[in-house]
């Protein structure tokens, strides 16, 4: 007996948790999970739904529930957990993230599938090929850029991705292409909002920050200033080289991005403006 | 508009999040938050309502949420935001917790008000003195002790108490006590279940261990053994005598019974045989 | 037998810890702590002696080690363990921090005096005299600035002051304050570098950060630039409004303000440039 | 230029760190790090040192220094930044800590050799293989033990092993087996010492804490008693299922694992009674 999971976002007015929920128990579904959230007059919710011996149809659920999130002036969406999502991971050279991300769903703490590793370098070919997932090396210039896009963005497409993940993919995605293509998490290897840009541990360093962290937030046009999803931190001390910084950092780093991959395939999170509602 | 909190558990079965919130919508009143969680057959729900106008009186909605509830065979309990829960704080010397929580409440932190300090020493009458809050001494022995605590229940009754918190008391209360007193939230210094009992400061440095934390609890008839509310932790190394731990482990031991004692209030905690829900 | 901490800044060269230790070898003076650091030809190095039963005179121990780090080319300083340091702290209406270092000096925590609080305010007034500590309500505008900020530095003089604190005073001290002041601690309720300036806690919220944190730094003439001497960090979520985050953030506050003011008194920070060292 | 480091363990007396770096600046060698540390009579330092040119060879060095630390009535040791620990892993069924291990080995994080990954089972034999590190599967039962544990030591001992991890193998070892082999650090998946022995997930489940950890520590005749090295927790909640709680801790487990085997290496872990100093 799968379960189905239902995002809504929409504007608060009376009523809401009653009718939503009610429309499940009309249904006679039953509502395993369910939370909610209310601020400034936009209302969010989260309903998880054993669909039992589904004499009902997921369509027709669809419909319905649709009408009603209509009628509310309301967004939503579902996710069944019998359908998997597919998750293309991209990287570059660093295999930490990597292989974090590809043991946690083989061990089954990210429910998906990882049809595909894209990458702008070959260094990471062996670690796809010992999990035999098919990997593609596609390299980019500052001029090959739009053709490089383009063929990711066909791989995406072709191999029905829905999320796309960057383990460490050292290249700036275009505004063409993060509107064409599915959602994007990143993980940026500072603080966030503090150390944007580039070698965040050796501005951290420069600082004398005593605690480091990591920031996995969806990608937008904006560097660095998509909605956040998670943040974690380590204490460090003046002792720690930049380069201890790098090896302390990327603990958090990857622990954050399975984190936050992990609340976005659980149907968790839901985005609002330049914050994140996480359900 | 004052609010009202609802916190039931019952049997799970189908529907229970549609009839609870249900039932507030059929009476025009808005719920402004709402969690629930089930596990084993078992079902927890909290919902916060906006009183409104308060048309229909509290005690109406009481009695028909009441008969709700017993349809369901479930238990259930509300606090109104404007009536506030009436805490007996009791110490012994430490006046760490006992500042910590006056001053908690005199900020806002804690919905309540502290309408007496009772000790079994006279030592922080001036604390109590200089925040102007009633103090009873009132010492105890081995031989004394019934006599004693039969005082203290007394004081608990006259003074309408609703809520006893154990700031550093240093003496064990008795099952009659604990059966006729009302809810008691003991703060253990010591990272439960290890080191229970007494001096675990010395535990945690003769075993050699790297954190040291705090547990607060309900207080029960088994000491040390009740439900936890609320944990936490700091690191340690072996540079610490016994003494440094005290003081590292002060700091969290306030932190951890100010967020018990707040959850609590805020009607967010339930009892579940050794266990407690959060909601 | 009190002890005394030396602390040596110098550049780098070989032999530094042998010679160091061997002088107070050769003056039959044990050593109870040592540790050192070095980072880019500079070397720093902590020492806690116990000075015995004082056969050398305190002013000749002085005279000798500052021969040896002259020939050394480093700079030096000393502290007595029964010379305790004179703490001044500066409140403006917040309490939370004034009670939390006042406490922690009672119970032993904090080797220091605290000979005054001054404020721009007299809101706290009642706090001070609780503790029996003298207060100076020191009223500022922006054009009695100068005049204000000298009645300060007098007090500071006349008690001998020989640290400040400034435990949320919502006042930006003037360049030549803080030229002729002792050194000075300031808490930023923000996790430094984000967040600078006013309100960090409606930035964070804006900006949708899943944690917020606390930063004590010396002050300089850069607003929030000075050398960070600690940081912490508390774990918060989409459902807390900024007035929240005000809460949550007060308790990383004055846990991280009482750690920075106590690794100062015991001798343990040495600035160097932008960063602190903490031996 | 490759550096030694020396640990020293000795009945307290004055002069200590002075004769002790004292020995190389005569030596003309550099101390580039150093710490000690004392404790009821007991002193511990750990002495990095740049052996230069090496115009002295390793062995005389070792000669004189031994000469010194019994003069001292002391303990010592050595270890040279050339001459890499070689560690041997054990596991069983769970690859989590084993990638861990070899990805921070490769990475350089951990500085050793990793000949040889030992297991009970067959089941991580290709994990091995795509690191290419030999793997040997030497079943056990209760009544093989004996010559089971002997055929490990005879390969211990044949590849030179310094230092065995057991990353997650479900035996436990004999008293025989751990007088004869170099030093074992284990994980215990419990916050020690609560949740001794079997299932301790599922005890913290049924204790309902908030929290749950790890704890790397030496392996001993008395299991889950050893000398603690580190530890660390994470937060849970009412809601997580003894599963996820495995899922939660699991992350734990092997950064609290990995930093233990770190600090091992980098010979900064010293065993006094029941506990470790770290230096």
């Amino acid at each position: 007996m799968p379960s189905a999971t239902f995002l809504v976002a929409a504007p608060d007015q009376p009523g809401l948790v009653a009718r939503l929920s009610g429309f499940f128990y009309q249904l006679a579904l039953n509502i395993t999970e369910s939370s909610n959230h209310s601020e400034e007059s936009r209302f969010f919710m989260r309903l998880v739904v054993d669909l039992g011996k589904e004499t009902t149809t997921r369509r027709s659920i669809e419909e319905s529930f649709g009408a009603l999130c209509k009628e509310l002036s309301g967004e939503w969406s579902v996710g069944y957990e019998d359908v998997r999502a597919r998750v293309a991971i991209m990287v570059t050279k660093d295999p930490a993230c990597l292989y974090d991300l590809v043991l946690r769903q083989r061990n089954g703490e990210l429910p998906c599938e990882i049809p595909v590793i894209i990458s702008n370098h070959a260094a990471l070919e062996p670690v796809a090929e010992s999990f035999r997932i098919p990997f593609f090396s596609l390299p980019v210039t500052t001029d090959t850029k739009p053709v490089q896009e383009r063929h990711v963005l066909e791989l995406l497409k072709r191999l029905h991705i829905d999320l796309v993940v960057l383990a460490r993919y050292m290249q700036v995605l275009s505004d063409d292409f993060l509107r064409l293509a599915p959602p994007v998490i990143n993980i940026h290897h500072g603080f966030l909002p503090a150390f944007q840009g580039a070698k965040p541990y050796h501005q951290a360093y420069a600082r004398g920050v005593k605690m480091i962290g990591a920031t996995a937030h969806y990608a937008t046009k904006d560097l660095d200033q998509g909605p956040i999803i998670e943040q974690d931190v380590a204490r460090v001390g003046h002792h720690m080289t930049p380069d201890e910084l790098v090896r302390v950092g990327r603990d958090v780093e990857r622990v954050v991005l399975a984190r936050a991959v992990r609340a976005h395939l659980e149907r968790r999170v839901l985005v609002e403006g330049r914050r994140t509602v996480l359900l």
